[in-house]
Formats: structure tokens, sequence, C-alpha cells
């Protein structure tokens, strides 16, 4: 917990509900007739309420950006490098928002929330939902705080491809769109990794086909297991190869199927903490939405074509040791924007930090972001 | 089935089965008192016995590398486009031997095998055998068929290991080392995959500790689990995305969790199909030897001192788009036999097959291991 909370933190936030009963018709034409999503804000609205970013989560990402919910809060939330007094998202001058997405599991309506129509959990009832179902259902919070134009949309990995969504949906509505670590659309390696972590949780006989709750059990090894592949592909080898190595648990070889070497300990590790706190029914589904990302093929898989009509200014970042989201399908983005004849700039960050490098504090990646943050923000004081 | 057997097949083979009573200690201390080794030939062993070539196969291989073993086979052996008559590894001149490694599943003694001590098989309680481990138990069957010295040891992948392991614990007796795709050792990554794969077969509820057979049951789930991840990193992405793209099982989206893109029925596929045929444990058990290989750790972790006693002639080769064992992997091998003043030739395959590719028929690597051992099979015949 934080003896003190640290200066730059935007310290102890609550957590806020909206509930929407505008009828939302998913991609999949399935209706949710009413949800609620909730949402964390840090820093203050300005009067003509130009000042506001949204925050899109990635894969196992929640409302929970920044600072701490309680004193007892062993961390702050996941993204709390970047946003705060004075850092690249600086909230004495940008209103943030950071919500939990439709088919969440902090909170927003998802697989564990009771489905109003039958008074239990929706559990493998819910809908699948789609990137641009998550952008409508945002949009709605904009409405509700009554932001009409976002300074800018920003976000990383699955994160990214909401924010280059709201750039085809809502041009209008979006000022300024950050992209780090994405891609255009999942490769059939990308697709396949997904299926293989999704099977580790559908053949889990606790899994139930998703009505887990029902029966009173958690799908925990398949969870684990696809936790840990998930990890595996988020960290570079490099970094494996510097922070474990072939390094043993025990010193020696125990000719034994228990875990011998470091990286399986730790992989272990962060596949059961991850099991106790997260939703199954929401893996599966994120893990979906981000195969199905493929706003190109609503125009002729022509990606010049589906970004023609954005307006906003484009900030692009990509890691080099990112293997998941190579900085070659952030080029694809780039080069299709160039193309469109749209204002965009592009970082490639060196960072031995593979995918999981754009939640980490790199001096040149928050540089590239702060530079492209306080232009906007200098631009709006301008106007003001 | 071939409808005729075509003329540079080795033909028909029938696999023959070395009974070996001496007791082999293995790497961890543990004595097997007696085992077979299930083996095929193809070509002629000179006068001299001096046109011998090992084959080692390497995670899912067996004792069946050429030709037919029946005129009912669908297929041949699994490196049939290198080995026969006018192929690389040439019949007319060579006598060309392949086994299937202790431990293994095809007939040679393994977890499946009885265990004489109790009338029962083996199971889990199957030995964890070591690269070192084959390699000593391949030097018996050497003995057995009374070829003191190779003409050449040739593996890829987990193979290539039991020809780096021969030049260092045989070195009087490998005359020339075929070192494919491999690695003098895991990276952090490699072993993580490894046991990402493993923890799918032995947490599967009919895995039972490994005790499947007493049950009656097979850890299919397990297995397929472990071989869809497996496969796909023996893929290269661009042959992935040329292969499947983004295709659709049936041409549109389903919002739903059954598999919906090609590439994910296509492991499924390649999945199922390999728990049908594969021993569980004994994939437990390759995956081990492979993360335990580590020559250099009695060298004090030093690869140039490890191979400094290696006589043989080397050839390494990789392939471009293999990110399992990249061409950084076999470098490692090369600057090390540079540097120990051993004779060695090396050559990067430009290929799209990824891991896979030390399998395929690339004309490139075709030619240069053609060269390599039509070089070793001039030598010999002009010595005759």
């Amino acid at each position: 917990m934080p003896e003190v909370i640290p200066d730059d933190s935007v310290g102890l936030v609550t957590p806020q509900t909206f509930h929407c009963d505008t009828p939302l018709t998913l991609r999949s034409g399935r209706v949710l007739s009413q949800y609620d999503l909730v949402y964390e804000t840090y820093g203050e609205l300005n009067a003509s309420k130009t000042n506001a970013i949204l925050i899109c989560h990635a894969l196992s990402g929640d409302q929970h950006a920044a600072g701490y919910n309680s004193m007892d809060d062993s961390k702050p939330g996941w993204w709390d490098n970047a946003i705060g007094p004075g850092k690249p998202i600086d909230t004495t001058r940008f209103f943030v928002v950071a919500l939990n997405n439709l088919g969440g599991c902090s909170g927003s309506t998802g697989p564990t929330s009771i489905n109003p129509d039958t008074g239990k959990p929706y559990g493998p009832d819910f809908p699948i939902v789609a990137v641009r179902d998550w952008v409508s259902s945002q949009a709605e919070l904009a409405d509700h705080l009554g932001i009409q134009r976002w300074a800018a949309v920003v976000g990383g990995s699955l994160g990214g491809m909401q924010v280059l969504r709201w750039s085809i949906q809502f041009p209008q509505r979006i000022a300024n769109a950050v992209v780090v670590a994405s891609a255009p659309k999942l490769s059939a390696q990308n697709i396949a990794f997904n299926e293989v972590a999704r099977q580790a949780i559908a053949k889990d006989p606790d899994f139930h086909d998703g009505n887990y709750l029902e029966h009173g059990t958690i799908p925990k090894v398949g969870l684990t297991q696809a936790r840990m592949l998930g990890h595996l592909t988020y960290l570079s080898e490099d970094a494996m190869r510097q922070k474990f190595g072939r390094d043993l648990r025990e010193g020696k070889l125990n000719y034994s199927f228990a875990p011998e070497f470091q990286v399986e300990s730790y992989l272990h590790y962060q596949g059961e903490k991850f099991s106790t706190r997260f939703d199954a029914n929401t893996y599966m589904l994120m893990t979906k939405a981000l195969d199905y990302f493929d706003p190109s093929a609503d125009y002729d898989h022509d990606l010049v074509k589906c970004l023609s009509n954005a307006q906003c200014k484009f900030l692009l970042v990509s890691f080099t040791t990112d293997w998941r989201f190579s900085p070659a399908r952030s080029k694809e983005i780039v080069n299709a924007l160039m193309e469109a004849d749209k204002d965009v700039s592009y970082a490639c960050i060196d960072s031995d930090g593979g995918h999981d490098a754009f939640l980490l504090d790199n001096p040149r990646y928050h540089a590239v972001l702060s530079a492209f943050m306080n232009r906007i923000a200098n631009r709006l004081e301008a106007q003001a």
C-alpha cells in the first residue's frame, strides 16, 4: 500500500457507473437493451469541455488506469506511469476518462453481470462484442459526460484498435488519435495464439461451456494456461534471456516434470495470479474482439479507403522487440494514413520490453507521448 | 497408398529391433538394465563399413525416415525427400540408419513399453532421458551393426542436438556432422513454450499423472493443445499469412466460439491428428530432453571449450524465417566452431517454411546438403 500517495499521482479515485438505457445493436446483430459502464476520471473538464482524453484498455485492462482506489491498494492503476500531474497525459491540463469495456469483468456489464431478462448471470450467453460496439458504447458515455469531441483517444494493443475505430466511426468526435503497439487487423499467427489460449479455457472441465458460475467452479487451470501463453508472447526473447536465461530454481536439475527453470516458475506465478482476478468468459470475448477487428473489411479490404474519412491527427508508436504486434504492423497503418493524406507522426521505440513495452516507462516513449499530448494542450489553451 | 513406388524411393522397408542388454546409466542417475531400439536401414553397408550415416530424429519423429513400410502406406517416411537413390542422402552410396530414440513411442523402449521389473507399462515411471543418453544408446546400436565410425551423423532441431553431442561425446566415431535448424541450448522463450505445452498435457484430467494407460484413457485434449501450440511455433508468420491469412471457414463471421478462421481449423486438425498417434508421456520426455540440452554446462558454459575436442567436419544449416531456432542460434555454434579452429561450413537458407523448413524440399537446402554429402561419398570412394 502507498504510505504516502506520490505528488505526481492522481491520488485516490472512486469508480463511477454510467447506466445506459439506449439499446445497443451489436455487430453480431444481437441487442443489449441496457448496460452499465464503470469508469474513472482524473483531472478536470474545462468549461468548453474540449480537454477530455479517452483511455481505451487492452485485453486484460479495466477502468482503473491511474491512482489508487483505496489507501490499502498495493499498487496504482495499470497506466499510472503515463497519467498524472506532469506525466505524459498530464491531468493538470487534461480531463482523463478511463472505462471498463462492455463484456469486461471489472464492473461494466459483462458475462458475470445479471441478465435482466433472466435474473441470472449472463455467463456464456453474453453476446460477443466487437471493437465497434465498444466505440459505440464509449460514445454514449461521452454524451453522458457532455463531451462532444475528445481532445484525444489513446490506447495500446487492443486499445489502439478502439482508437482507430473511433477515427473511422466518429471522425467528428476525435481530434487526436494515439495508437500504440497495435495493428490494422490480426495476422493468422495472432489468431492462432488466441485460439490456443481459448482452447485451454474451453477444455477445462471446470469451464462447463461457460456456465461455471452456476456450477460453483472457476476454470482456473485453463485461465492459468491461457495467461502463461499470452504472457510469454508479450515478452521479448531478449528480455526473457536477460531476466531468466537458463537459471534453475534449485541450482541443479532434478529430472522431474515440476518446473526446474526460473522462467517456468515465473510463468506459473503470472498465470495463477491472473486466474484469480479475471473472468474466463471475458477472456474468451476479448480475444474474439481482437480476432474480428478488421475495419478495412467494410472498404473492399482497402485500409487507405477505410481511413480516408478520418479527420484527426495521428500518433503511432511501436516497439522494436514487439513480435506480437511488430513495428511492421504499425507501419501498415502509417503508410495507409500517409497515402490517405492524413496528419501522422510515427515513432518506433528501441525497447527490449516486447509487446508489454506499451505499458512500461521508457524515456523516449514517454518523451514522444508527452510532446504529442503537450502540443494538444497548448493548442487548446491558445484557443481558450 | 503408393500405386507404384517411385524410382527414387528406398522402397519397402521393414523395421528391425536391436535388443541391448548392457545396462545404461542415464544422465539422471537412473539405470535402464535393458532396452530395445527399433531402426530402419536404407542402402548397403560397404565392406569396410565406412559409409554409414546415422539419422537422428526430432521431437515427434521416429525410425521411419524414408520409403514405405507397406504398400498400404498413404505416405512415405518423414524425410523421404532427402533420403533415397540420387537424393541428398544418396542410398546408392550410403548405408543409412534411422532409429526411434529411447523414450519414444514407435517401438523403442519408452513409456508405453512393459517394465520388465513390474510387468506393467512404464508410464510416467519411465526415466527422463537426456540427449547424451540417446547418443550413448545410438553408440550401442552402432556397435551392434559393426559401425566403428559414422561417415556422418545428421539431424534437424532436437536431432541436430544429438549430432552436436556425438561430436563431443564420441569424437573418434563421427567423421562428419550435419546440424540443421538447431541450437546449442534452448532459450528461456523456448523452455517457456515447452512448459506451456507440457501443462496442457499434465492438466488434462485424462492424463492421471501419466498413468492414463492404467485408467484406460488418453489425454487427447491436452496432446491436441500441446501440438496446436507446437505446430504454430514451427510455422513462419509469413507462411501462415500466405496459406491462411484471415480466410473464414464459412465465408462469414458467426460470432461464436467455434473456429471461424481457416487457421483455427487447420491447427485443430493438426492437433487432433497428432493426438491419435503420439504418446503423451513421450511428448513430455522429449520436451524435457530439449530443455536440458546444454553441453557447454560441463565446460564452464564455454561452447568453444566444449567443442574443442570435436574432430569431425561440420555443416550447419539454418532457415531465415525459423523463429523457434533462429539463424542466430546456428551462428552461435558456427562461431564457437570457428574459434575452436574446426572445419565448418554454414548455410542460411531463404525459406518461408519457419522451423519446419528442415523437413521440406527446398532446392538450395538440398543442394547444400547434397554437395556436403557427395564430398563425403567421393572421399570414401577414393579411399576404397
